[in-house]
């Protein structure tokens, strides 16, 4: 039997140990898709102790909680620190199988040196232990982003985001980490939820372009991305809840934008419209700029109305929605394909059965001007699991080119994801030794390694043009 | 190589072993969703012989036989026990991988002490040491409950039934096992399908209750949860084919619901309002009573119509459906939460695509009012195989906390069923100690034994508070 | 650690290797459904060389090579055959897990006794090696054929073929494979694509039936059918986007049918109305004459119009479509078989999420006349992988009978492909060895043996009517 997460972990036999050891575990990181403050990173802070820093803030570990019953008050509530972690060691060993089970005690291991099991009995001990090792002068953000070997971070931002924090950084000769930010304009694309004519004013303002049409809007958001490229900027974002879709966008956009700069709520057909006219200028302004677009869809967002009146957005009450999103994918793609060249792009869906949808459709619009021009991104949120990471893996690889994958990215809100990667490496390294002792790929040790290294790290540094 | 079915069945490890023999085997069952005959208990009857038993209304074996190629008269016709029995045995070698080959050698071997492999050679000589076995006193229908280690069965019934069987058990001092009734509206709810109006007659006699409007029919539907209350029921069942959605239901609801008395057939848009409407009435009467709700949706029932005009409903020519239900699923249990705090509730799906989609849906609605308030049912039906449960479990795990799981249920109408708990059990304990061998959790045997156990009985006693 | 592409490919245990060396692997081919031309099989062509072979007509390798960044000269460009081979060497090696790796190498390993890794370094010895071997008098696509042990192939062609290379074929006495010609009136169903009402001119002058109505047309079908059938065919395809369905369709057909011959385009309630009238008078017409339907579904096809303009269909621009079929499948299969008996029919959905519900809706309309009389055919094109094969096997296993499978097709363009039936194979007698060996069947070797042979060429033969 193998000791619980040991040095081998999740390595099933030599050739994916020595892949893992000799290679992916010697790469440094780029994660190039999280959402943690570039702020708490510009003034170096602490993360003050364990609770704040693993219950702060992630709602995947609260979801957990509440699965077990656990009630509110220790959750998001008022209680104290002690009995947060409390529970939170209560809950955890019943979420055998769960990433969060492995993630908990691999950032134990890694930035605590901690090798102790979570659990009711010792979460006292453990506690202490982290808080200590947190008061400690090396254990600030940045010595926990250097610590994990990081060269690049790209933060989630919107298009009025000032970047001041950004700059600080890019003007910071004692700071060698490139955290750059990554445009997010989806709430100059949600013309249907509460709050966009506000949003358009303060877009206004902070590109100095008067908003009075949708073409206006459009230069607004241009002329924003001509400031986040002077931060560093050369990658998009977009949340979408599915893909929109409509043959004749850009005049039904014209006409509702307007009612909706005076509170207009458009229906289903107009929301569509908007959002596809929108997406296609939007890609057409990153085409012109050389950027990366992403898009995430299949979310059904904050589905408790009631948790969400309470608690506000990404709290832990979203879902995956089934949606079918086939036919409106590959005809976007297609238009800003037909349009202005496509962008490199990266796709991801939360719903895990668009695994292979998601590989065929990259397949019919790559581009001769890179390899993987288009991606299917890595498992994304609910699906960011062993099972999840090597279900996309291998669909990748069946689908399309695994050599060309741009890898991993933790997607969080934590300094203490950066354990992630090594999850990923591990899974990626496992999975192609185990094909090659299983006779499906020859031992060509100098080619896997650098195939491993390159999804590992190279590959997005090239694909960013880093 | 193992021998076939042997002691170790579907365990590759000695952790899985230790926790299949050491805790999960020593377990009793809770058979808390079937659909076996409460009469039939009631009177003890016997199972007659081997064919009755087997192929007298088991609509898995008989799809199994027609995919083979045999002769109605074989399945559902005029043939001779024998005659039948001997398709049968001609058939299931073909069926390599089917839960079916497993459960129908379980069955020998745990219920006629039979190690035989069932073939055309050795059908007659099977088929006497069942009959023998079948006509001893202590294998009727309590022996075979009794010698299975059920303590609960949970039968399914319509809201009009009398729960007579269910009174006369009660009253059996003699009769230890608890056999609750499950409150299943069905028929109230399918407003487009044929005998609704006749339907509303018989539920107004059981109710006295005169039903001449919507709210009429709510009254008569909660007299009768009061009536299921007084005989043990604190649980409810719906089987849909997709999960209903409407904004604005009632108003549509009660409309339809006048017109739908005196024959009208309604159209899409009102009957997914008045299903809606009902359903969350329904659901309203359930939290009121602290009772558990079940869902399951997902099918497309007797889509063969040549075969359901001569055999009718529950015959073995249903499908999957793959509709999306992910919005109006997540937006009911909203509704329902919002308005009325959500009882405790079950989803299952017969499309296996939704696994991630409702342990999602799940993990956004749980209550601190007990540990996996909702849950993801288990592997239903189509899915109730080894990969079909091994998936449920592994996605179970890995986007929600399998150690609250309330586990398995057979859904059967045979009494020699109850083997499937093992099949779950083994396959349950495989998977948990395939993770520890793996170094992938602690080899805490206590904590495991415990977690398994729970899964196979307490969780689902304290769950419905048996 | 397994030498790669060893005998034992693919074999994890004894039982699978007794299972393929003794009895898959001896059978031979019935290459029930391909793309390969008749009139090159007529005139014993050979392939030229290997770049020709390979990279002629084979969109899957473009794709892949696309992925890699490739500029499109060196794929269906003018670029040498030289440096065309040279960058599909330089891109293969990174299609790790990709079915393409394992066919190239087995291709190499079976028709050209290589054992070399393609590589650049080594691509021009392995061109040169291939290239000689072609020009050798037994390498003629006939001599492929024969040396693959194929002993019937089922082209694909238009109804308004001559079928002058089949008959050439049939009437020469040195050549005794059977090349049957496959029905596929693709172009008399998409009546909302252009060039529907030209098809029509030519369909009714092969056909010497006027076309002016929907029946005429029908008549029109019906008699190349008996063309067809002349010539040895018995068996239809249909490649659909998604199934479609109405209610209604042969009333709204003919009129919409009438419009067309003008060139009218009919919108999406028209498509499908038209679209089920003719596939239900299509179904009749083969079951009448004791035919197989195949039907094809679950595509986008050409969705990049850039592409699609330059290089036309079936260039490597296709897509995976998750739309729901599933209630238009059942109703569709229903509507047959309630009036005029479902012909045998083989059902293919390139959303491998449709897994389960193609062996569900087979399980709903099998036929005594024959075992497998609706079956869930092979994994489809994108999913014609190792994980693709092996989920379609297990997945029919567990809802079906996978002992009445009629198993692979190579649905491919090239004669070098026929080692797919060894991998599809060796998958196959994998599997069942893992379940044996497991003790999840009995190690009857006898049996086991009979249903591999079977699955690999006797069920086919026997459903065929070979």
């Amino acid at each position: 039997m193998k000791p619980f997460i040991c040095s081998d972990f999740l390595l099933e036999n030599d050739t994916g140990k020595t892949l893992y050891h000799d290679h992916a575990a010697k790469m440094p990181i780029i994660d190039y898709h999280c959402h943690v403050s570039p702020k708490d990173i510009a003034l170096d802070v602490n993360l003050e102790n364990i609770t704040n820093a693993w219950l702060g803030g992630d709602h995947y570990k609260w979801r957990m909680m509440r699965a077990c019953g656990v009630d509110e008050k220790y959750i998001t509530g008022d209680s104290s620190d002690k009995d947060k972690f409390l529970k939170f060691a209560e809950s955890l060993p019943k979420a055998i199988g769960n990433p969060l089970y492995h993630w908990t005690h691999l950032e134990l291991k890694r930035y605590f040196d901690c090798d102790l099991i979570l659990s009711p009995e010792n979460a006292e001990k453990i506690r202490k232990i982290c808080n200590e090792r947190l008061s400690q002068p090396d254990m600030t953000v940045r010595g926990i982003i250097k610590k994990s070997g990081v060269t690049h971070i790209g933060t989630t931002d919107d298009p009025i985001d000032t970047l001041e924090w950004h700059k600080m950084m890019q003007d910071d000769p004692t700071w060698d980490v490139n955290v750059f930010p990554t445009y997010r304009p989806d709430k100059a694309i949600n013309i249907e939820k509460p709050g966009f004519a506000e949003y358009l004013r303060a877009l206004s303002e902070a590109s100095s372009i008067n908003i009075n049409s949708f073409d206006d809007m459009c230069s607004a958001l241009y002329n924003r991305m001509d400031f986040f490229a002077l931060h560093g900027c050369n990658i998009s974002d977009h949340g979408a809840d599915y893909i929109p879709w409509s043959d004749d966008p850009e005049n039904i956009a014209r006409a509702v934008f307007k009612k909706a700069l005076e509170g207009y709520v458009p229906d289903n057909r107009e929301t569509d419209a908007y959002k596809t006219a929108i997406l296609l200028r939007l890609a057409e302004g990153y085409a012109e700029r050389g950027w990366v677009m992403q898009i995430h869809y299949g979310v059904a967002r904050s589905v408790n109305s009631i948790m969400f009146n309470k608690l506000g957005p990404d709290t832990g009450f979203d879902c995956i929605s089934t949606r079918d999103s086939s036919a409106a994918l590959v005809r976007l793609l297609d238009e800003v394909n037909r349009t202005h060249a496509l962008p490199k792009t990266i796709l991801y869906s939360l719903n895990p059965n668009d695994d292979a949808l998601l590989a065929c459709a990259s397949g019919a619009f790559q581009d001769s001007r890179a390899p993987g021009w288009v991606q299917h991104g890595s498992a994304w949120w609910f699906n960011d699991t062993k099972e999840g990471m090597a279900a996309q893996i291998k669909n990748l690889a069946s689908m399309g080119v695994l050599g060309n994958f741009i890898g991993m990215l933790t997607d969080s809100r934590s300094f203490l994801s950066y354990t992630r990667h090594e999850y990923f490496r591990r899974i990626l390294c496992n999975i192609i030794g185990v094909w090659v002792e299983n006779g499906e790929y020859p031992a060509d040790m100098e080619f896997l390694g650098k195939m491993v290294e390159d999804i590992s790290y190279n590959n997005v540094e090239r694909y960013l043009g880093l």
